[in-house]
């Protein structure tokens, strides 16, 4: 890793900061400026809502010390070259997911979501206590980046389909759009995967260029509108059970903040993940009821041999990140299957075994 | 309301505090003490280390400008008196769980947890997207408090038993240690509940003067042994799904602070939510782990029928609650049914839906 000096970095950008050699009454005179790049379109319902509230609650909570701008995708640079332009010095920070950076290094895609992984808060306990943030650190290190989760979607929908799935046959053939790892494991199962940015997945199924489409959960589906041109609404989400968004920064220029901001920066981040968590959580529960009442959405649960298949070649995508040849790559996957297996054998007994009793008929309230 | 004026209630501490109307400059010669009482022990690992933690933030966050003393249980009051010694002034502010406070309203159960309820993400959706937050606020308003969620022990489990528990009938006459709502629950399938400080409940079991007891979940039920007088330890615990923590305030010195720092320590309460949570998760996950391989405990899921009388007495519980006379504690109720309803529809076919799915037979990794 190169590690690029604070003033080096700070003159392709429009900050003027606070060294920690400044006395601290001068620090009210000491104002960071930051740019924030982004992958979603400017206020995104969610996402992109999201970073704004960040950015704010750091200016609040820093009294204005460091003010961070917030640009939606294609205002600086596409979505797609955040990363870089923060590496780069085009821009200080970014909101964004990891996974968006595989091509960085595989082992990215478990600080987001992998095929049939964990739930949000499986995640968010591998990576706070089971060393996930610290190998992630690592990974960023190389990069001169350092990054935090900064809220999760939940497990998403399997997605809108206009053909019935009802074998492990009917896949075959299905031409689909779904990205990543999800992608690479239905692929295995005969499914012609591709990519489409959101805008033009409307059309895509409407003219039968596409057979079936994910994208996210209810709350970020009800707008696009695929209601009006798919007829089913499958479940459950097994390509991406809970995918967490990142607030990541230009490490050398985050340290170079005094000690008390860099805490604040780590501290609004944890908040404000609570937050996002909570809002899709929330919202997912009301779109699904509109998508439902409303606009006649036809939900499908998976028939079980699928899921079964699903899982053995999602099984077959994470043993191929494993061995990848990149010891950190390897070394995160097997930190992530050994925390999946014990949080998995608490959730069945746990949250999990809560929600199935729930189920059972009686009245309540 | 009895709205106590700042300067009356820092009288009774030992508060030196900023206030709004000093200028800038002068900021870093106000520095503010806090007192806060706990309702665990110093240091108790989980609870008590995550009130330690928080304030430790809130001190680095403002850079010093508010300092928080943090008091086990008994230290300065007992646990049970936390929130008199706040609304009184011998405390600023607390760390507890608000059904410890029922007493002062039947609402405050549905900020903690109630029997059959909702998941922690489903609490924390509703808490802060669906009304939850400002119903609280406007119980604790009455007695000059402001609280916010301050994590959760996520679904805890359904106790230790030295009976089986094979029917319905099988409860009759069972002695239980188990408190609240959830106790109330129980004894209405004909359970005697007693309640008994943690500190009773091991030497209770071992005597046989109570037959079971829960306590909260793996992590906090290693390290009192009770695995060594109790044999079979049975899941889901439908009592409690999910105990939200609380981090509560003086309303009126929280509102004398400046701006920044009141923004402050509600984000440094966010920000630790999320990590009690995790790490709450987490450790159950390893206590599992060690209570099953090293120590020989028995799991036992509850009969299917069991589970269902139970959600029944359940049901009864939060119907009189919701019919206690108290326009607010109704109002609650409401809100707190109708989010429950369309966040089970949404975990139906998210989350919980995918932990299913997940445990299907496959090779993974």
């Amino acid at each position: 890793m190169e590690r690029r000096t604070f003033l080096k970095a700070a003159g392709g950008t429009a900050a003027v900061a606070a060294t920690a050699s400044l006395a601290a009454p001068a620090i009210s005179q000491n104002r960071t400026e930051w740019r924030m790049v982004t992958t979603w379109p400017k206020n995104f319902p969610g996402q992109g809502t999201s970073a704004e509230r960040l950015a704010q609650t750091i200016g609040e909570l820093t009294d204005g010390r460091l003010n961070i701008k917030v640009f939606g995708a294609g205002e600086i640079v596409p979505a797609f070259e955040s990363f870089d332009a923060v590496t780069g010095g085009a821009a200080d920070c970014m909101h964004a997911t990891p996974y968006y950076w595989q091509n960085k290094s595989k082992a990215l895609n478990f600080f987001s979501t992998v095929p049939f992984g964990m739930t949000t808060g499986e995640l968010n306990a591998w990576m706070k206590f089971g060393g996930g943030q610290e190998l992630w650190d690592r990974v960023y290190d190389g990069f001169g980046l350092k990054g935090w989760s900064a809220g999760s979607t939940g497990v998403q929908m399997g997605g809108w389909y206009n053909k019935e799935i009802n074998t492990v046959a009917d896949l075959q053939g299905l031409k689909m759009r779904i990205p990543g790892l999800g992608g690479e494991a239905l692929s295995k199962l005969g499914v012609t995967t591709i990519s489409l940015p959101v805008g033009e997945i409307f059309s895509a199924l409407q003219s039968g260029t596409i057979d079936a489409t994910e994208w996210v959960g209810p709350f970020n589906d009800l707008a696009p509108g695929f209601y009006k041109v798919a007829q089913y609404y499958y479940w459950p989400g097994m390509h991406e059970p809970g995918t967490a968004a990142e607030f990541t920064v230009d490490k050398a220029k985050f340290e170079a903040l005094p000690n008390d901001v860099q805490r604040i920066v780590a501290a609004a981040v944890g908040d404000e993940s609570e937050r996002f968590t909570a809002e899709f959580n929330y919202r997912n529960g009301g779109a699904l009821d509109v998508l439902v009442r409303e606009h006649g959405v036809q939900l499908k649960r998976f028939p079980t041999d699928v899921l079964q298949a699903w899982g053995e070649a999602s099984g077959e995508v994470i043993a191929s990140l494993r061995d990848t040849g990149d010891p950190l790559t390897k070394e995160t996957t097997e930190s992530f299957l050994k925390a999946r297996r014990e949080l998995m054998a608490w959730s069945r007994i746990g949250e999990q075994a809560f929600m199935n009793a729930r189920l059972l008929d009686y009245t309540y309230g």
